[in-house]
């Protein structure tokens, strides 16, 4: 079974990436036995895999309860935060406890968080059930909720214990979720792999259509990516910033349409070929190569239209985003296919020709 | 001036303990210039230094901004801590801004927590007013914000970039405060220093009459023993527990009586005697070393008989404190006079009978 280990010193992990993974407690460390171990899920995830999961703790000696959550980015904030806080009080969790995050990047995001926070943190493990969580969010610590005024505000770097990506789920992942993750997974070709770029274009037919080796293959590729980088810079000081592209933009369109009404995904999607576009205005990138990253998204079932909201607001938007260093917009741009770069040095007139399309 | 170094690598910051700190520009950091500051302090404190220290912040080169919270421990949860970040996120601050605590130990704990998670940390700067927040919270990097069923169960490991510790804001201290602070100095010398304990049984009038020169040096000393705790163990994984002597007590008057009714440090008094009763019934402390802590105790105007609650609602209280490991109640006790001990091997019954006293 491929194991991708993110190498953080002490604060060292293993993803495993395979399928039936849920459902055998070999994967489990042998610390949980006699433990109390909260399973943080949702309503969506929960009827699908939640037993399983309990079973497979309770197998490893562990006492698992289940903290079951709505199910949606609108319900990423303080009030379902404290419902997860309420029941790990309730039942006397202590510091030594552990949570275990079992759904999409919501659930990881906020149950890590939750880890995070509570008697100043607690050990987790992210089990990802959808393709985006699996590839980015449920590696590398970052964990939030949001904020009325932006996305992923309130939060913090706690890394998980380990991270078990059961490849399994995906076959009961909706097919607009599929697309969503994909987004992330095409990022990794685009800032720093143009060999997984080429890849991808000639297998997402397949891929779209589920083919469990190739989606092994990706989803190992973009892990050791994801893993390579969150190594070299945990706390985004530098190079993890990288893996922002696409994600101001994003950001924009998440919050100026309200959470939840497109996806992730989605938004990183059209945000990516509104830098990827921002990039071939500032002559690095050719045209033939933003047509590439649009045939790639469109094959991928993603929008490449960001919503109009007028550049104005866009900007209004972005300026609240966490990518905002001494009042200047930072922004990730592509140099090259395959090779992302920072810059805060975009005119703002230039970034609203970009939005504008 | 008397400055203590804690040594934690990337994250060292320095002490410093003198006259007209608040109100010289001197101590801060060059960075600041051009940056955006907020201040958080709350109804009592700010009327007396805000405007001091918004001058101070201004002549280096900031910009500074309030915010103004109401007073007191029934203040630290979320509504409060939210009002930090809908103020932080109104006013555009980045991950390179910084948060000034202005004020006593809530305050300090509480813009320490919201430093730690928006977005993901920001720097902040410690200015404690209180004896209790100069000797004890505003050093060591522990932030929190308390829970319906147990105090500061909701917080982060987060260092301060720099602590500012201006002994004129102790003339404004109310008496009961200085007291209660007066309990955390007393604890250093119970844990690790019998000379720095002869030297409060010494001085404890005339420190308790504000005597500047003396307070200087206790506040010195307390700074310097927290520094090298800190610096020996961040994360509270082995010796710095003992900074807990009597806390577990305390929050159980805490929680029982309701947040505030008894300040933090007269509930750590009682709860301090309580564990050298304890340590008495063990066979570890001799009569005249108990009836010697209670006399300084007394000396310092603290509470020593603590609220009668019934042993079996301590204990279930007790139970709920961070403190409780592998279902066991972890307490720290007096091996002597100035040497505590980490133990989690107490029968309950015993702590019952400690606890009546």
């Amino acid at each position: 079974m491929p194991t991708v280990n993110v190498a953080l010193g002490e604060r060292a992990y293993s993803i495993h990436i395979g399928r039936g993974l849920l459902s055998d407690a070999a994967y489990l460390p042998a610390r949980l036995s006699g433990q109390a171990v909260a399973v943080v899920s949702n309503e969506t995830v929960a009827p699908l895999y939640l037993q399983t999961v309990q079973e497979s703790l309770r197998a490893a000696g562990a006492r698992p309860f289940a903290i079951v959550l709505p199910d949606g980015e609108a319900y990423k904030n303080w009030q379902t935060l404290n419902r997860i806080f309420d029941a790990l009080a309730e039942r006397h969790c202590e510091r030594g406890s552990t949570l275990v995050a079992l759904g999409g990047g919501v659930i990881g995001d906020m149950g890590g968080f939750a880890a995070a926070c509570y008697q100043r943190g607690m050990p987790f493990i992210q089990m990802p059930t959808t393709l985006l969580a699996q590839v980015d969010s449920s590696v590398g610590g970052k964990t939030a909720i949001n904020h009325p005024l932006g996305k992923n505000m309130i939060g913090a770097f706690h890394q998980p214990s380990l991270v078990l990506i059961d490849i399994d789920t995906l076959s009961t992942l909706p097919r607009r979720e599929l697309s969503a993750g994909m987004a992330e997974v095409i990022k990794y070709g685009l800032i720093r792999d143009a060999d997984f770029f080429c890849w991808l274009e000639a297998n997402m037919q397949k891929l779209m259509a589920r083919d469990q080796t190739l989606l092994a293959e990706a989803i190992y590729r973009a892990c050791r990516h994801k893993a390579e980088i969150v190594a070299a810079d945990e706390r985004e000081q530098g190079a993890r910033a990288l893996l922002n592209l696409g994600h101001t933009f994003g950001h924009a369109i998440e919050t100026g349409l309200g959470y939840g009404v497109w996806l992730h995904g989605e938004a990183v999607a059209a945000g990516m070929l509104m830098a990827a576009r921002l990039s071939m205005q500032l002559g690095w990138l050719p045209l033939a190569d933003v047509e590439r990253i649009e045939r790639l998204l469109l094959a991928a079932e993603l929008p490449v239209r960001a919503p109009e909201m007028g550049a104005e607001r866009y900007l209004q938007l972005m300026r609240h985003d966490k990518k905002v260093h001494n009042g200047r917009l930072r922004l990730i741009l592509l140099e090259s296919l395959g090779k992302a770069v920072i810059s805060d040095a975009v005119h703002e007139a230039e970034i609203a020709r970009a939005i504008q399309g």
